[in-house]
């Protein structure tokens, strides 16, 4: 770094706008409004769906638009079959084994028979190998999203008691109630997907950050945790949904605790501590290994032969997976009546699902250095989850740990995917006898020991703590509501509280008087430095936020309180003296010649400078003096001593102002401008400045040639103008006269 | 206005922040943080309720607290009875005869029989009188939260069908159950409003912005309008509520409007007509009247006359009051079950009542220049409220049209409120037979008439839309809103469009790049102006809005457009030609003595400028010269060319940055250093400076060095820096050594 040590010179005019802007030339031109930058934003999407069907399509915007809209011929045209083939295939096939096992232990959150998972694991991968943009992630089940299919599945289909009032529920068993309440909230998902996609509103997903997604996955966590204890316990708990259902599950799991199948427990102890121990050394030794050991599939395949050598499901009553159904059912019509009943859980989980295949699609995206069209995807995902809704699979998205497993073996493109797809059909059509004994505790015990990741992220508290309070405090907000509430509403709260810290964050900032720093044109927080210049009569304020409808309220009493007076009071006061000395002229007991008052009044002929008006009509027009308000009056008039002549307010960081902050601005700047403080803006950004034309801010009493394009201009047009003021009582001067 | 043809002179060192804190002393002390601010702004209410319970109370912090929880001693004590007790008397009477006619008019939107309008205009103001701060306002019904309690009464106890599944509903009458469902949700009215003095939480109506209130009533008066449609046209709709119950009340109006009674149409449009003529005629001549003319007190009391005398309710079969309660009824619990059915809808009730409340209590406030307590009105309002409805009143704020007449008519303080009350128990106990034959449709008409003023805010659309589009946005959806899902419903609505719109306007901000205006140190908008200097090789882009999780990534979009390459893909390209260089040098093919290359490699002993890590962690040490990027390659590598070297940004208008946002600038500035162009900060605020310290945002690529305190500062260094580099290629200076 070279040394600083440059000097800094600087000799030009004082300017103010007015004067700046009559000696330079400015061009015009159409500002674009916030709704125009909105658009822009919408349409720099890389492809708008509605553009091409709008305008004269040429051969080159159709063929753009079926490339975005057919993503699978942008990669397959530049497919490399030697180099890529063989990484997809093998990809495909270990993918494959983690979404047959994923697919498996997630229908159980989502309260469904098993092979419904292995569903998941083909249909909406097909649709996605055409219509998806990320070559990386593994379409299917997600835990979250499973556990929020499972909560509308156990609401309107609860173990005990009667299924809800839906004619298409007549006649069927429980099982293929909770597919059909299934299939249907995931053709709705869908629905709300496609629709959002070809609304092109992919991206509000910016609102969900990281920090409120660290908790809304935590919370999940917890929510997965309680799920899976029954199983593991080999418990016989209904699946309870709705607010509050973690505290009334546990409750009931502690009530049954007694009646725990112990060969349950021990199993369940024995996977998690070797997937975990073994989950650590692929991790530690990650660099030596070739390929990660697949301990989830071994343990499986263990479990299963031990459950049918030793027979558990007769000898120790253990819970297995039990009849798996062999092929595929033919499709099944949504329920409208489901379609009613789950709507306001349908859109957060279009919306989750959404969220976190976008999220890890960007990751590789980033990694790989190729676009992801967020719309697209939302059409994607919407496409394919009525497709696989269509055939009684359930809501799919991706998870970040199968999708890890896809790319880290080598997968380069989708045709990974549509192996594993294809591996998931293999067992389905032809294996799924083999995954009957299965035990369902081991598939418990898998789920949990994969919530290591999710429920690690309770360390963020302490970090958010430190570093932003605020989104501390969305944090445990969003996971205190997902737990307590639920997944659905518990995201709405976490929303709320994260937007609400925003306004909260803009509504109350930091206010600062400035001060000079001497022999320099910088100026910054009196309080911050040693040496400091504050002209008297001068104060500097600094708002340092935007001025809206929260805040106007706010900023007016903070200014009142560094000012040291309300304004409107001193007016008021004034008004009545000024009253009083009106009536003591009518009576002529004021003689105004004698010695004792001409420090109090003098002669003039310029009584422009003294307005009162509005609020207190009366005006000083008809007075033969003018009135030095700092001095005593020689009647009982507590009139508040005003020390100060000028306010400078430092506009650099309002970057935006709305009606209620204009109108709020208007009064305050008249109040000190009545009572004789001349009111400066500065650093006023150019399009706040247009707006306060656009919307009448100016009249007589409201210049334009209060705004200076810096502090220091104001400040030595103030001291030029008051330079032959006495210190500390600038009117005395005019007083002598 | 002196001239301005002052000059502005400074001469200084270049100031680094780092070099700036070097030479300027700093006073250590505590910042204060956001939560800080916000209890700050919370005791920054006149009186803190708690502060005095749990400190040690001397004398006169008692005094004070008496003071404040029973603010009529207040008033008591300078109460100046010769010259305000005849205001007062007139006032209180005046108010009293429309507090009477609002009261049974009001309590037709409230679905519950006439007197109980009475009870609403006497019991509430008891407790007023003793605990409230406004002097000014009229303590009463008011016309939507009349219709936000009768929208509860139609759900729970419906015109047609049975009541909901209530115990206590047992063994009473409709009336009964309507009464009741009212009382019990005025109580828990109050509680909510209790509980919010309580908790100081009065600041929350500041999100009520005026737009927001504007839509809202706009669209509670369209609400009024059709409910009351029934009444003059003589109709017999049960009461309908619930989202869309507007359209369902017109479709059921329009069904039977054949049904109209001729003489309740003609009796409403003759009392509409004149009322609302003489209503103009009285704003008109408002200077000559010595009172307004009370025309609606003289067509109630023609109405009375003439409906008993020609026996309207026999012969044309009118719908009148009918049989009156005279004298008050004994007090009774407020059901618990109700509490349950209604607690979603009391809520909004407590805020809307408190919201107008208080905002009419401030206009009189600033008028009469004294201070309202928001939180001490809560207490009051609650403790009114939960008085009065014990007493079977119900919900209870003030009405801006009487409060008007109270004030206007001499009313001095809240003696004038106890006499209106005192009016309104003379004609409950005394008075009521009179009312008896009063037909429905003129309370109806008079209600209609007095909705002139809400309705005509719908002129505020266009004056919105042209100000200022977010708000109109926001008008509109609450109105919208409100209309169509209902009062509670549509106020959620409004508020989170209003707070979106908030999100929105910092979310997508008018970027823009800078340029120094010749012979001077400020910088415009090189868009706007015609002499503008733009340093080759330097970019100056400024921010303009907070920077937080939902415009991270829309910054660096807009700054990748701004400077016009992508750093990460620019790195990555050059890190495959690096590679490449490399295996040619293994090779010995790149013969780097020849002439054709010395203008792409140099020998350099100092390699530390070209760092390549994370991404793509080949680095150059091992090489024996640097690489001119820009130059071209010998064998076919396509690198873009960059032609920045420095890149400012401006952070003035930058008031807050998230960890999320943090995370991004850490990413996009390594971005940029990686690719040689330096990065500098300018105009950060302290605060985010300090965050930035206590955030290890610092590490050994992005150094405190980059921060400047001016834009000036910033650019003098980077063009004494560059001062050697030859213009448009500032590498190559350094290629030819």
């Amino acid at each position: 770094m070279v040394t600083l040590r440059k000097q800094y010179v600087v000799a030009r005019p004082v300017y103010s706008e007015d004067s700046f802007a009559d000696s330079n030339e400015k061009i015009c031109r159409k500002h674009k409004t916030v709704l125009d930058h909105f658009k822009e934003y919408l349409t720099s999407e890389e492809n708008s769906l509605l553009s091409c069907d709008l305008s004269s399509c040429d051969a080159k915007r159709a063929k753009n638009a079926v490339l975005s809209r057919l993503p699978i011929i942008g990669w397959m045209r530049i497919y490399r079959v030697r180099e890529w083939l063989l990484g997809d295939v093998v990809s495909g096939i270990s993918t494959g084994l983690v979404a047959i096992m994923q697919g498996l232990a997630f229908s159980l959150l989502a309260s469904l028979p098993p092979s419904y998972g292995l569903y998941t694991a083909f249909f909406p991968v097909l649709t996605y190998f055409f219509l998806g943009t990320s070559r990386h992630i593994s379409v299917g089940s997600f835990p979250v999203l499973s556990l929020m299919v499972g909560a509308v599945v156990t609401r309107l289909v609860p173990e005990d008691g009667p299924p809800a009032n839906i004619t298409e529920f007549v006649g069927l068993t429980q099982d293929q109630q909770r597919v059909l309440v299934a299939s249907s909230v995931t053709f709705l998902m869908g629905i709300f997907q496609l629709a959002m996609g070809i609304l092109q509103v992919g991206f509000i997903v910016v609102y969900l950050s990281d920090t409120l997604v660290s908790g809304f996955t935590t919370a999940a966590a917890v929510h997965i945790l309680v799920s899976q204890l029954k199983f593991v316990l080999g418990l016989n708990v209904p699946g309870i949904s709705g607010p509050f259902s973690v505290i009334y599950t546990l409750e009931e799991i502690f009530v049954q605790i007694t009646s725990t199948n112990i060969c349950d427990l021990v199993m369940s102890i024995v996977i998690i501590v070797v997937v975990f121990i073994v989950k650590e050394l692929n991790d530690r030794y990650k660099a030596k290994l070739p390929v990660p050991i697949p301990i989830e599939v071994i343990v499986t395949v263990i479990a299963c032969g031990v459950s049918y050598g030793f027979k558990f499901e007769k000898i120790y009553n253990v819970d297995v997976v039990g009849k798996m159904i062999s092929g595929y059912e033919s499709p099944i019509p949504p329920s409208v009546e489901v379609f009613q009943e789950s709507a306001m859980e349908a859109f957060p989980i279009a919306i989750v699902g959404f969220a976190v295949a976008f999220s890890v699609a960007k990751v590789y995206a980033i990694k790989h250095d190729y676009t992801i069209d967020g719309n697209q995807e939302l059409v994607a995902f919407g496409i394919s989850n009525i497709f696989g809704a269509s055939f009684r699979s359930f809501a799919a998205s991706t998870a970040l740990s199968r999708t890890a497993v896809q790319e880290s073996s080598g997968g380069k493109t989708q045709v990974a995917g549509l192996i594993s797809a294809m591996m998931a059909m293999i067992v389905t059509v032809a294996l799924s006898f083999l995954l009957e004994p299965l035990p369902r505790s081991v598939l418990g015990a898998l789920v949990i020991v994969n919530l290591k990741g999710m429920l690690t992220q309770f360390r963020e508290i302490p970090y958010l703590w430190r570093r932003d309070k605020p989104e501390c405090v969305v944090w445990v907000g969003t996971c205190l509501g997902v737990i307590l509430l639920g997944l659905d509403l518990g995201l709405a709260v976490g929303l709320g509280v994260e937007l609400f810290t925003v306004i909260f964050r803009i509504q109350f900032p930091r206010c600062s008087v400035l001060a000079n720093i001497p022999g320099t044109d910088l100026y910054r927080d009196r309080k911050d430095y040693v040496q400091m210049v504050e002209p008297t009569g001068v104060k500097i304020f600094r708002i340092p936020s935007p001025i809206f409808f929260a805040n106007t309220e706010f900023f007016r009493n903070k200014l009142v309180e560094a000012v040291g007076f309300n304004p409107l009071r001193v007016l008021r006061k004034r008004n009545k003296a000024l009253r009083k000395i009106k009536q003591m002229l009518q009576k002529k007991d004021l003689d105004f010649a004698e010695g004792g008052l001409t420090d109090l009044f003098y002669s003039t002929t310029d009584d422009s400078n003294v307005k009162l008006e509005l609020d207190l009509p009366i005006d000083v027009k008809d007075l033969p003096f003018r009135i030095n308000w700092n001095a005593d009056f020689p009647f009982k008039a507590s009139v508040p001593r005003v020390d100060l002549h000028s306010l400078i307010l430092d506009f650099s960081a309002v970057s935006f102002l709305d009606i209620s902050a204009l109108k709020g601005l208007k009064t305050a700047f008249k109040e000190f401008i009545r009572v004789d403080v001349d009111v400066y803006i500065v650093s006023c950004d150019a399009y706040i400045l247009q707006k306060l034309h656009s919307c009448m801010f100016f009249d007589d009493e409201i210049l334009t040639s209060m705004f200076f394009p810096t502090l220091h201009d104001a400040m030595l047009h103030v001291l030029e103008r008051h330079k032959n003021d006495r210190i500390g009582d600038w009117q005395s001067k005019a007083a002598q006269l």
